[in-house]
């Protein structure tokens, strides 16, 4: 018997992974469940990662051509009734504004007055709200293309809800799109689902395959709605980010036409694609570990926590001098076009505690300064990519030099472990037996952690899709856009098909 | 007769001082009204003036010790009901949300369903929805100071808005402090009300004057208020930030209790501030012109537009040719610790409608290149704070050796016209007739600019407070922190009192 080693979370991966999931939140202290049914408080260190985020996806979109806008929370309910597949898709589950006041209710307490004469309904999306300015500020094709993005929260009123991964409000960005051609919009919706594919793996350090949606989980109202699909470490696939072609839909529903080269009037062509604060549930559950959460340096809330340790007040005091100098060294150092960012941690607990604390936390560079450190001009490091007792004495100097490429190291390790999960998780299956067998869980205790990405033939037939989310909760996560065309048979109905499709269970 | 001079905003401010304000808002495409009743779209121009407010107030808050975090849009009704004076404050102009989705209503159109069992305010202010969990988060003594901030939307039901200035839905940020003793949360107060004070007239170049706000102006539910107060071009006051003491009013409503260093258990002592998206309205009304709109160059989108000028081909390959090599020595300038930002403007447009077209966006340097600008090397520099026809001509060099003191230069022109336009219409008046003869306007057919701000003393009732809001609509704007001690008698009844304070129109 292997012998039992501690973990910081419990239960681990492998125990209790929804569980696990918890606990790393709580032990990373990211965010919590408020008082209010299915929102989130996303807790200081959580919504650093989504600054961070936030911050170098928006220089991506403004790389691109992009601008930033903001528009109206609310969306009257006539917006909402134009396009109808819109509707069947979001009104299901949105919050509903219909009183402007609260007054007395005579019992002590208040009631809602001011009944309002239009319902107004919480952005779920904002592809009606925007479409109703795009119309006005659109005229002639010189106008096109009109590249707008916005950061905001939307509420969608989902009925179990799990923190980071679906809550009923969230933080999102949403791009919209305008331009003249078909082939135009296509290019765009492409262009951002690349941006995307590259952030994640770039930033978030997560493998990701970009692929389009079959029709059952297409955005309501777009024609063609393409993804990217991470692997976690239960072997499910998450959808990290969609970008959708919308045709002429919604230009149709909120009018907006131009003027032509020729003068005659068109209806745009539109887009719209978004991620939200979702991709932090994707960072954690692709890399965190049994110790808690893992972060990509690129996205960490701070890179470096420095602890001292120390056992008197002598030595308290020479550790101290020490790191003063230290820190006027490292003010200064920069990563990834951003200051170093540094915790020092200076609290009044066992130095112990605190290298566990920060390891919980995901901090990718601990340094370990204790009275010997300093008598030898060095730091002792420990890499959250590595195991915590695997740490190194490093020269002062020489931590300096490498910081920018241990990091990197780091960055590029998280990346590259994600990956050979994914592909050890990941296979072509021909027989609709064994893919049954692969996507049924053998350990009934613990069903969460099975299965994986199955690339498998689909002959495109809504019906096979269906059965086989019926019988195993599995589904088509997308038809990756690198798909070679090879003759098969459906896993399903064994009918011909040219292509496969990637199947797994999802969040 | 003076020579008529024609103006690009039209009315002037002169002619019509709100109306002018719409069309300098409308000529720099900084907003618009929404189809959703008191609800803006805030469009890329103006975005960006937001996104700079915010980038630049963020580092101060952080180099303050300040965290951001999120917090729930929705507050439970029940949350709201725990402090008297906040009810009072905010019940009678909030969205209410009462359902939780939308369902066909056999009439072709949705009806709400799905009623929710407690009704849920969006919020106008987040004081009890982050005061439940600053209550679960603090225990002892050690978790304090606890200082966050919230960048958000909130909502509340203006009836008369205007925009930046009064809108239902409006961006903001909210800052919620927690401290151990009355003078900490004093302290913290005083902090930012100075981060304000020194950020408008920094970045915003308004200058303003801290003080304190009358009991009938306070925040609902603070023991003490004090605010920034600007003002702007009609002599109006423009309240531009607030900070708020709330002493244990919300600890106790929310119950934020910690342990002290003693071991006993108390409520801890709260602050809030706040500055919004009024911010910009207060930069348009301060700093514009009949011209339209003026920027301080620290917050500007752009800070330099380039303008080619040819009237053939061959003038065109020309000009556009050096504009590229302009454009290779420019490109890593930078200023206020970002990059200098420019807009190169190839439309096919005429010359002379692209400077105007960022004379009203309020581009603080326009370079026009023409093709003898090319042979002598040199560009052609209109500033935003000299007349549109005040042009040099520079040479390259020198100009990218000077852009910095330039940009600088133009900012602390800007403060310093504002300033010198506060001096000149501040006085301090000792006999109410005089009073109320200041305060009532001459001219009957263009009653907006007039007043200015009046420095009289005030005996502490609020009787007399409200008998000249009643007669004049002048208020109380602050109580000036820097008021000196000094005998006199109250404006309005004659009474003793020993300060001066500031009364004023006020938006």
């Amino acid at each position: 018997m292997a012998k039992q080693i501690k973990t910081a979370i419990s239960p681990t991966r492998e125990e209790n992974y929804p569980a696990w999931y918890q606990q790393v939140i709580k032990a990373a202290d990211l965010a919590e469940n408020s008082d209010v049914r299915g929102c989130m408080v996303i807790k200081p260190w959580g919504y650093t990662i989504w600054e961070n985020i936030r911050k170098n996806l928006d220089e991506m979109f403004k790389d691109t051509g992009h601008v930033n806008a903001y528009f109206p929370l609310f969306i009257p309910k006539s917006f909402f009734e134009k396009e109808a597949e819109h509707i069947e898709g979001f009104a299901k589950e949105c919050a509903v504004v219909t009183h402007s006041r609260l007054a007395d209710d005579g019992k002590g307490g208040l009631k809602p007055e001011g009944k309002l004469t239009e319902e107004l309904i919480i952005r779920p999306t904002s592809e009606t709200i925007i479409g109703a300015s795009f119309s006005k500020w659109i005229n002639s094709y010189r106008d096109l293309p009109l590249l707008i993005n916005q950061w905001c929260n939307v509420v969608r009123w989902e009925l179990r809800t799990r923190l980071f991964l679906r809550t009923t409000e969230f933080l999102w960005q949403e791009g919209h799109t305008v331009h003249e051609t078909r082939e135009d919009a296509m290019e765009e919706t492409f262009k951002m689902l690349d941006v995307y594919a590259k952030f994640a793996e770039d930033f978030l350090a997560i493998p990701v395959i970009k692929g389009e949606k079959t029709e059952s989980e297409r955005f309501p109202g777009a024609l063609h709605t393409y993804c990217i699909e991470a692997m976690v470490q239960d072997k499910k696939a998450l959808q990290s980010g969609t970008s959708h072609f919308l045709g002429q839909n919604f230009a149709k529903a909120s009018n907006i036409k131009f003027q032509n080269k020729e003068g005659k009037e068109e209806y745009a062509w539109t887009t719209s694609w978004g991620v939200s604060t979702r991709l932090i549930g994707a960072v954690i559950m692709a890399h965190s570990d049994d110790n808690g959460l893992v972060l990509p340096p690129k996205i960490a809330p701070a890179h470096i926590a420095v602890i001292p340790i120390y056992r008197s007040d002598e030595e308290r005091s020479k550790v101290m001098g020490f790191i003063d100098k230290f820190k006027n060294k490292i003010k200064d150092l920069r990563y990834n076009d951003c200051r170093v960012r540094i915790e020092f941690d200076d609290r009044e607990l066992r130095g112990g505690e605190k290298v566990w604390y920060w390891i919980k936390k995901g901090i990718p560079i601990r340094l370990e300064i204790g009275p010997r450190d300093v008598d030898s001009n060095s730091v002792f490091m420990g890499r959250r990519d590595k195991e915590p007792r695997d740490k190194i004495s490093i020269k002062v100097d020489e931590f300096i030099k490498t910081v920018n490429s241990i990091l990197d190291e780091i960055q590029s390790n998280v990346y590259k472990k994600a990956l050979t999960f994914r592909e050890h998780n990941t296979l072509r299956i021909d027989e609709k037996e064994e893919f049954y067998r692969f996507f049924t869980p053998e350990n009934k205790e613990n069903p969460e952690i099975h299965g994986g990405f199955v690339k498998s033939h689909w002959c495109g037939n809504k019906e096979c899709e269906e059965k086989i989310k019926e019988d195993l909760k599995v589904t088509i996560r997308c038809i990756p856009l690198d798909a070679e065309i090879e003759k098969g048979k459906c896993i399903y109905c064994g009918k011909e098909s040219n292509k496969r499709v990637i199947f797994a269970k999802n969040y």
